[in-house]
């Protein structure tokens, strides 16, 4: 039989157990905080029609995705959960109570080529909020506040970059430079990767405006813009929004660091009013991790029907790979799910006595492991540590006669003898 | 903007939040049973390269794979997480500790037909125990109650039948008919669907014999099934192997019914020892929902080093479809994972209050939803009804005042007053 070379693709994340664990932990908890704010869970599919995925879609955009044909459908690999959400919005919109609040977890495909830090298979964490009618800027507000609970259950203290588009916009209507809003945005979004003087230069070349505008835009503060007393009323709204969300999330008690800053563009895509973006804060030189904002019209692409939303969007797998390759993530405990292994013995009556033990273990909630490979107990104690499973429960005879068991601690190599209640207690069992 | 018509593809389950609850309630606990089992999570990625996934795969899987070029690269969707648990061993072989034991939780992809109670998209729920030594018995017995844990937590009892290939090998090898290996095993793997005669009457198209064979292959027990002196060295093994787990069975105490059945095959895949399939109970006609088996050599397309394992597959995605289609789930509770709405009024004062109050249910683990959307109060309470949220929190003057809120359960309409200790305790937060 010929043999295949077994490989992965490059781009494509595929983690060892010790590793895999702290994944799920990381997805679990932001799926917790989600549910905790009372997100219904989606679930759409990885394949679409194409024309369903690229009815909005760009030249960049379309450029990276997996497309292909199946007998004579046109089929896409879904490249992030926004356009499926609009999708399943323009689908079920008749049987979804509006305002409707969904979160998704899932796989996205960009097929773009490999470079570091890039991933073409990786996981999106998304919230939406959306309504038919017009949505509430407390929306806004409970976006961030979940955005900064989900960091703060993943321990990563984040600073949290919130803008709005109003202002940006109203502003280039008062100087009268409608017309160039794509360039400026396209440069304003990569300011942080130019130094000073390059980026006065290249706004230059747009207008020679933009030194008065950079002034402006340089206010760290919704008040000090409004010193500038610039009368545009896009550009007013926008400060308003703006404070509005600022006095609700201090209601929030949002626990990270939130400032303004007229920098945050979140790019060129859909997004209306508010944006925002997180960074982590023991990783200050990185661009940002996640971030969202406020749309208009999700639908748009589907029907005459317009739908007001705001999101998140989190990058898991690009945040997962920030955090192992700066060592901000602890993979030292264990590389299987097993808390407490019991190892077998040839000895029948043993063997009955651990399999009830593991049972009862179990019932309580106790991840355990019976361990019935033929080996020698050092061979058994090897598998142990390998693994690096936290304890070790001994059944011998005289635990048995006794009603007792050893208890051993694999980190620290005590061991306590105690009953199965104290195991249960001593493991955290639920009962 | 010319619009595109939203649709999902066909085969592809998608479902209104009600049912995903309830949909994803079933897969976390299938994942919880693994943990409890001490198995190590894996992720491995949908798409791999064509030569990794189709190394093994014969006609019928490949005319059903999603297979495409992306630039030079051939790639293929993953149709199962056979083919890509046998890749990962075979690339990890040396960081790994034996035996692994492990899970995954994915989707996979078939392009077959679309026909009745058939996905094309559908997540699979798999464990592995496999080792690069000869491995222990004790693992099958493990992987049938693993499987009938995963159906006691589900709430669906099962019948498990439980058999060996060795047992027919040997038969075959007994009666000379080695050669006619296949044409039975597909005979006898269809069996159920074949009335009696019919069945007979195909038997004996292959060998005079048949009618001897059946016979002995009615054996309801092990024991019966020695009665018969056939001294086949494969046969014998087989039939020591399957009492050997059995008798592990009873110690294990499996609460649901399992019995031995010679008819049991598992389709002519790679199984060489221990092979059983489940039934759901409630549902007895069906085809079986879930099952495994015991294997040799699971990286033979990458490796001349073999790996003994035994696993199980459970198809989540059509076990899901069958007990909705049978009305066999619960679906009746609510829409969103909200446990209580917290109604805003328009009073500022009311608003700081109910944020806070919002903010210390979440802390207690309670799934809390703040409504802040600018409509009546019998409109909020129409959303609440719509949503099928189980309890609103109403906070008004006097419950500030009296340091007291009214809870209405909106199942029974009955109102209580109570402190914010008694919220906490009535709605079983954690604290």
């Amino acid at each position: 039989m010929q043999k295949a070379k077994a490989r992965t693709l490059s781009g494509f994340m595929e983690l060892l157990p010790q590793k895999q664990i702290i994944f799920n932990q990381m997805k679990d908890k932001i799926i917790s905080v989600f549910k905790l704010n009372g997100l219904a869970p989606m679930d759409t599919p990885v394949l679409e029609y194409s024309d369903v995925l690229l009815a909005k879609a760009g030249g960049e955009t379309e450029k990276q995705i997996y497309q292909f044909n199946k007998g004579s459908t046109d089929l896409c690999m879904r490249f992030d959960l926004t356009v499926p959400f609009a999708k399943y919005v323009s689908l079920y919109q008749n049987e979804l109570t509006f305002p409707f609040r969904r979160y998704q977890v899932g796989k996205v495909f960009r097929g773009e080529r490999a470079q570091k830090g890039r991933f073409r298979e990786f996981y999106q964490c998304d919230i939406d909020i959306i309504d038919n009618e017009k949505l509430s800027l407390h929306s806004d507000a409970e976006c961030i506040d979940i955005l900064s609970q989900v960091y703060d259950a993943l321990e990563q203290p984040i600073l949290i970059k919130v803008n709005n588009r109003k202002i940006i916009n109203g502003l280039l209507e008062n100087f009268k430079l409608t017309e160039k809003t794509t360039e400026i945005l396209i440069l304003l979004d990569k300011k942080s990767k130019l130094d000073k003087e390059l980026f006065l230069a290249e706004f230059n070349k747009i207008t020679p405006m933009a030194s008065e505008i950079i002034e402006i835009l340089n206010s760290d503060t919704p008040q000090k813009l409004a010193e500038f007393n610039i009368t545009n009323k896009t550009f007013l709204q926008g400060i308003s929004e703006i404070q509005t969300i600022f006095k609700i999330l201090q209601l929030l008690e949002v626990k990270n660091e939130i400032i303004f800053d007229l920098f945050t563009i979140r790019g060129l895509a859909y997004y209306t009013g508010t944006v925002f973006e997180a960074f982590l804060k023991n990783i200050p030189e990185q661009s940002s991790v996640s971030g969202g904002g406020r749309y208009d019209n999700l639908t748009e692409s589907f029907s005459n029907k317009g739908f007001y939303g705001v999101g998140i969007s989190i990058g898991l797998t690009r945040l997962f790979d920030l955090l192992d390759k700066n060592n901000l993530l602890e993979f030292s405990k264990t590389t299987t799910t097993t808390l407490a292994l019991i190892p077998l013995t040839n000895i029948q009556e043993l063997t009955n006595h651990c399999y009830g033990l593991s049972k009862q273990l179990k019932n309580n909630g106790i991840n355990t492991e019976v361990l019935y490979f033929e080996k020698t107990f050092k061979n058994k104690l090897n598998y142990a540590n390998k693994k690096k499973i936290p304890f070790i429960i001994v059944v011998g005879d005289d635990e048995i006669q006794n009603g007792s068991y050893s208890l051993k601690n694999m980190e620290t190599g005590e061991t306590v003898n105690t009953s199965l209640q104290g195991l249960i207690e001593l493991l955290g069992g639920k009962a």
